[in-house]
């Protein structure tokens, strides 16, 4: 992102342009900002109202023709953003800039193919960029602080979910053997995804053990779940702890240099020194 | 509170008054309170027993004449609030005096138009009042103390509500293009919906993915959502052994009184002078 | 139990006796254990059973036959329990006095009224006997430190629970009234029943939402309900961590008194002097 | 393991072989790994897609075919152990020995009896032996981390899903009396396989409560069950955190190298002198 940011080169017009656009330190910036991110919510509502059958019979045209209004403002913004950066290039093939793009092209693509449905849905993807204007919100800190300790996290997290995914598939082609076709287990990847909707304790119930030795096991995946949903729990809660704790203790004595001073302590409190 | 407990002007009767209906501390207050508890609880038992239709039809006289007999007393209670606090507007401004109305109200709205079982349903509204009643329990240390902590984690709980959100969003989306109207995936609204009941792990079945592509993500939401509980989990413990600590190193300094420090210190880590 | 355990004045052999049934620490007593636990285990099984329909056609004079069998030894056991105690009626008020009485009478109350299932299934009451057997296993600690553990933040969660039970009558009110019974929603107690199976995120799907307006009140209950599972947990969390502090702190140096010393500590880690 | 990979008294190319075949060290043993854990995947893959009828019908001799290719693979690897251990006897008696023999023999007892699907699907076995390539990964110093914590609460683990055994007993063979027959209860063990569904909150939905008291039984079982979840979340997030403070503080001792110091130790807490 440093690269597209960098506006030395631009004319002053591009600059201004940019720090609003790209930026949101300034009012004018947090209030394009802000009614980006308006929009793109009505957008999204607009979309999801559309896939509803009663609504589409009813308002399709009014929300075909607000479809239009938003896909030209997100068609403007985006010739807007090319032309405030310094390398546009690079804008287009970064992350937002491909989003930026697909956000607006379905709509383009819709007046040669207009039976595609799953195309209008594609522009969802807009959604996305609501993530993009989070940065000038003060919630950045708490979702840093979140981010991080997960990641710290992230090999501990993928060891359990790799023993949980040869667990369901252990389990579910035990079932298959146990239950058979008739109870729905007709095959070992259905009999899989049962065995991840019971050990995720979410049981929808499409698919439910009918014969004793089925409910046994069945029993034996629910309750496994039910206690191995203590790991990424203990492993997450534990990564918070640690994170919170060595924001605390960054504070060394410069005279005992014993660390792991409270926030606002003063002095320390092992030598009475100022900090 | 403070302006409607400001008794200062009130004639000794109506000091007396307020004491034993806005006050807990003497024993005539406390059993104004646990009176009233009683009562809140069997008027809500009495409006629930009304909503069920065989007991509607066997004891419908019977409940509506208790019916009016609690809103009697209300009644009653609620213009003895009136008559002794110092500034009786404000009390009914106030959250709780709107409360105190909203619980009566309906009962005698209920005479023009008899036929609104929302209405009577409304009155369930009383239910609030229990949480002012809780003052004089000795749960209210520990009641602060849950909300203390919730309150410190707000924020990175928005975080985590505000991404689950957006998550349940493009899943719910996913969901509609891979599996389509036959599997009761008929509107974007009703796969987020659908969504949302699979990532909590509620898990209803009365939707559910029935082709293999739609089972597959599927699984992929309810491992997520088995994994993601971790987080808001991880918060508030955090949170909790956070202020469990404060609790513990409550030691105040003799020369500045600052308390909190941790339990090894041996100087006060604000003043510096030796604990 | 202790009053029970005085055998002063008991003659020798029911000294003896009372150190086999009653004690668990001499080899016969704990063989008496193992081989009650079993009887129990045993006596439990086949009366689940006889509670299928299947195996009481085929099995039900054997099954019967065999409960005469555990209900002799069990009132043999009584007897000699009685027996071998220096107090016998403050045993048979005792708690566990009770149970072992309520184990062997239904079936003998069977012979008069022989249509009582009901009084046949009681007999699992014997169950309870197991956690008496459970003072001689190496488990009792352990299980000790989950007991206090839980008993130190029973306030906590009896707020908790307190709040669940409200929120569950208010959010189940509000599902009543913006639902209906077409939905299954026909009485308060049955919609609130409904938000205490999706708050738990159960979710039978007995009852479920149809309409838009239930749907979204049903995804607030289902995030709330993923979102504050966290408060319990990050209660017994804590009162877990306490407790593994407590028990590591609890020495003091002789010297300089600093405590928190590690429990395999030899020497003070602040001063240096011997512990 | 270590007799198995003594291979002093082998020749050059087999302790070359074992290097390869056994090791993980070498580029050629990691390559080995690599291949081995890719066919295991494409193999149990093979399996699973065998099991769905459609693909069976279309695609059952390619299937059948690939499936001998994998099993003569894993016959030649598993020959290939045996030549190159100085043990073989203690290998084949081995745990992995005994997997790697049961990958491969139900594919030839096939030629026998071809009917049976049973053992067909047991060759899924060999998904087992994903277990150990993965000793080659980077995550197995977080896998070690979870399952020495795991190990740890295991007797808190235990004494908490024994205690969990007894409650849904003791839970299902209530509503089996509350609710008989009519509602699906139609037996204790079905009733304490309900009890478990409930319990764990995955709730399928196949039996549910229709009664007042069989809706009133099952809302304490569902609060239960949301309450308690929280013993074993408990459990291992404290032995999490535990061990990562052991993890945290690893200054070694420079008298006696003793290690595990609190990060304010002074004094080394087992020789006494100055860290």
């Amino acid at each position: 992102m440093s690269g597209v940011r960098d506006t030395e080169e631009l004319r002053p017009w591009q600059k201004k342009m940019n720090e609003v656009i790209f930026g949101s330190e300034t009012p004018a910036g947090k209030w394009f900002d802000i009614v980006l991110l308006i929009l793109i919510t009505l957008s999204v509502i607009a979309i999801m109202l559309e896939s509803v059958p009663n609504y589409r019979e009813k308002y399709g045209v009014e929300l075909h023709m607000l479809e239009w209004v938003f896909t030209g403002i997100f068609t403007a913004e985006y010739v807007a953003r090319l032309i405030c950066v310094k390398k546009p290039i690079k804008y287009m093939l970064s992350f937002y800039g491909i989003i930026d793009l697909l956000s607006v092209i379905p709509t383009y693509i819709g007046i040669f193919y207009s039976g595609t449905s799953a195309l209008r849905v594609l522009r969802c993807i807009r959604l996305i960029r609501v993530f993009r204007i989070l940065k000038l919100s003060q919630f950045v800190d708490d979702a840093n602080y979140l981010i991080t300790a997960l990641k710290s996290s992230k090999n501990k997290i993928i060891v359990f979910l790799f023993t949980v995914t040869l667990l369901v598939i252990i389990l579910g082609t035990i079932m298959y053997l146990v239950e058979g076709a008739e109870g729905g287990f007709d095959s070992i990847p259905r009999s899989v995804y049962w065995a991840i909707v019971t050990l995720t304790t979410v049981g929808y119930g499409d698919i439910s053990p009918t014969t004793p030795a089925g409910q046994f096991v069945a029993s034996f995946i629910m309750i496994l779940g039910y206690a191995i949903i203590a790991v990424p729990t203990g492993i997450v809660t534990n990564e918070f702890i640690r994170k919170g704790k060595a924001e605390i203790s960054n504070r060394a004595c410069p005279n005992c240099s014993k660390d792991g001073h409270d926030a606002d302590a003063d002095y320390c409190n092992h030598c009475g020194s100022k900090l």
